[in-house]
């Protein structure tokens, strides 16, 4: 009798697999949706100089303090200091500079007036309204001061978050760079869509399933390859993979051959070579494998084997790889967001096995239903759902309004 | 006085300014998280014929009606099915096919008995469980029928619906392309990010920002360029930029050089070249501009000038730019997840226009508070924020507990 592992255990052992990836600096544009992996602090104050909030003057505001629309003070305009001025010329006593908003105020003014409230004369200048001292202005270090901790580690990078890099003088930002998936479907019975179909022959769906739910967790995968049921041409179909991956493989992802039957190429081929083949307590996807598959490396090309139905192949992926994935890139939450949401319908589990069951949100009720029968080869409603219900292994009958837990998909 | 325009006018304007993306085939791979521009029905059944759900033997269940541990029915193997096995050889009265799961189901067999229940021999096999008619068996069609409406157009394409276009034979589907957007930053002011900064320079941070809101709503953004205040360089730029765009620009984004002072670089260039700079009653972010650039094709090139300050920035890119690029690309609901939520505290708003504040939801009390003053230069506290504060124009005092508009943002 094989081992029987918990999902938590065998969750374990695949978040064990896949260490943190490497921190990298990645140009902000590359760095969307990623992790900072270091604290960036503040240079510089931001803004890094004091400037002017306003188009219009930079003045002593005592010298404006008893301007009126019918006595304006009129004052010669000594300079005009565009945003990006970068010499700063004093304010002489009795005159004005015409400043544009995020010109840096000259030494000895303090306050701008807005040229709303002057003639907007540009040699000398009529003044029609006082200024309080600092009226729009911006101060230096007033967003934050120097040395301030702009964004911790973990934080994920989105274009709030860059745009803040920027500003305070980052080109570049550390974030632990994606993980490559390399994924390799395998089964006689596979044809790659588009091309015609014999009896008993089924299109490869599982390699593109794959692809797709590594990249939405933020890894990185390439069209999928996908090998018949032979065991030399699986592990050289590996090797000639790893070998021609530029910057390496984090994770080798099988589907299909992992189960019980006579022709379980993945089995056949792995188990031998450092990946351990369970039975996990859930279904779909009771056969799983996971290791390190020796010769590639002193440690080994971190592996991980998902059972063939496409159901299974994808239930299993969310519950053991995503997670870990996310984990390996620094994600603060690397699980789906999770509920608990009253059932809008009884629902039966198999005793002694997690059930994940495919279901539907009813955002008027609040409550979950299951899309479909637990069958773990239907991909239409799985394609239809937007959540994941998740019946506990201790029960077998779930009441209809009983509080469930529920994993939100993106959709 | 200029044309003042509510938040909607400026809406519809952009909306209008960005037609659909023209459809185009995308590998499965390339095609995840956009739309589906088309109807997919599935060509074929789904699965595609009978087969096996389990590794067993294919038997006639008639004849296996009295197994039990105690009195096995033996059944000489007449075949060997594996999965992928292109011809059906008839079960013969009185024999067994062994097969495995995903095999087709030879003629003549009704039932699948599984491994589990008999002795697992390859030459004759004892069977020691009756099987029922149609026991661990799939039928063709039974997930969907040939003909069957697998993916409807405005479907969102995800690692579940992309495994259904593979199964059902598609390598690619057809999707409105990401627009791509030329982002291009204005202000002498500016220095690119890691170089030193002189007094009165600041760091070039909107393009990089702009870039990342760009992709993170689907669209492609390269890294972002910035031009000084002057009306040649800033053309040129465009021009340049424009004729080197392998695929075309779908749309021209810049930043800054658009209110009243005296050198609005983009105002000054695109204002007599079929671009209308306008008032719009929100802060931040009044002053914007939109239209079709002359002298780029027949109907000249799609401009939105966002105005220069980063908070302005950005919150225009959501309020305008962002719902825009999502309908071009055909996403059902293009705005950003909307909630009324109560405020956890008193906010004052200027009487007229409609102001977005960054806001933090306290998920445990289930109301927002704003972080950060209103001030459009503050970018640590839009870092910080998890949704957009809408108050309404028609208000100057927002109560706390008053249900207000809020906007969640990714994080």
């Amino acid at each position: 009798m094989r081992d029987v592992r918990t999902v938590s255990q065998h969750r374990a052992v695949i978040a064990a697999l896949l260490p943190p990836t490497p921190v990298r600096e990645h140009t902000l544009v590359d760095a969307v949706g990623l992790v900072l992996a270091k604290d960036l602090r503040s240079p510089i104050p931001l803004p890094p100089f004091d400037n002017s909030a306003m188009d219009g003057y930079a003045v002593r505001a005592r010298e404006v303090a008893n301007a009126t629309p019918e006595h304006p003070i009129r004052l010669p305009v000594a300079e005009d200091i565009p945003a990006g001025r970068t010499d700063t010329p004093t304010l002489r006593p009795g005159t004005a500079h015409r400043i544009m908003t995020g010109a840096p105020m000259p030494p000895g003014a303090d306050a701008i007036v807005p040229v709303e409230h002057t003639d907007g004369r540009i040699v000398d200048v009529r003044i029609n309204r006082p200024a309080e001292p600092g009226a729009h202005l911006r101060r230096a270090g007033e967003d934050m001061p120097a040395g301030t901790l702009a964004l911790p580690a973990g934080t994920i990078l989105g274009a709030a978050q860059l745009g803040l890099a920027a500003a305070i003088g980052y080109a570049t930002v550390p974030v632990r760079r994606r993980p490559y998936v390399l994924i390799l479907s395998t089964g006689s019975e596979l044809v790659k869509p588009g091309r015609p179909l014999r009896h008993g022959q089924i299109y490869e769906s599982n390699g593109a399933m794959l692809a797709a739910a590594v990249i939405e967790a933020g890894g990185r995968a390439e069209q999928p390859r996908s090998v018949p049921d032979d065991v030399d041409e699986l592990l050289e179909t590996v090797r000639l993979q790893v070998s021609s991956a530029e910057a390496g493989v984090d994770l080798l992802l099988t589907s299909g051959g992992v189960s019980a039957g006579a022709y379980e190429v993945v089995k056949d081929a792995l188990a031998s070579r450092g990946v351990e083949f369970v039975k996990v307590a859930m279904q779909p996807g009771g056969p799983q494998g996971a290791g390190r598959l020796a010769g590639f490396g002193a440690a080994g090309l971190p592996t991980v084997t998902l059972p063939g139905n496409p159901v299974s192949a994808l239930v299993s992926f969310e519950v053991f790889v995503r997670p870990a994935l996310r984990a390996a890139m620094g994600y603060p939450h690397p699980d789906r967001p999770v509920r608990r949401l009253p059932l809008g319908e009884t629902l039966r589990s198999p005793a002694g096995k997690r059930q994940f069951r495919r279901g539907i949100l009813d955002t008027a009720s609040g409550t979950v239903r299951a899309v479909g029968s637990p069958g773990s080869h239907l991909l239409s409603a799985l394609a239809r759902a937007s959540c994941f219900i998740v019946l506990d292994e201790d029960n077998t009958e779930h009441q209809a309004g009983e509080e469930t837990e529920v994993w939100l998909l993106d959709r």
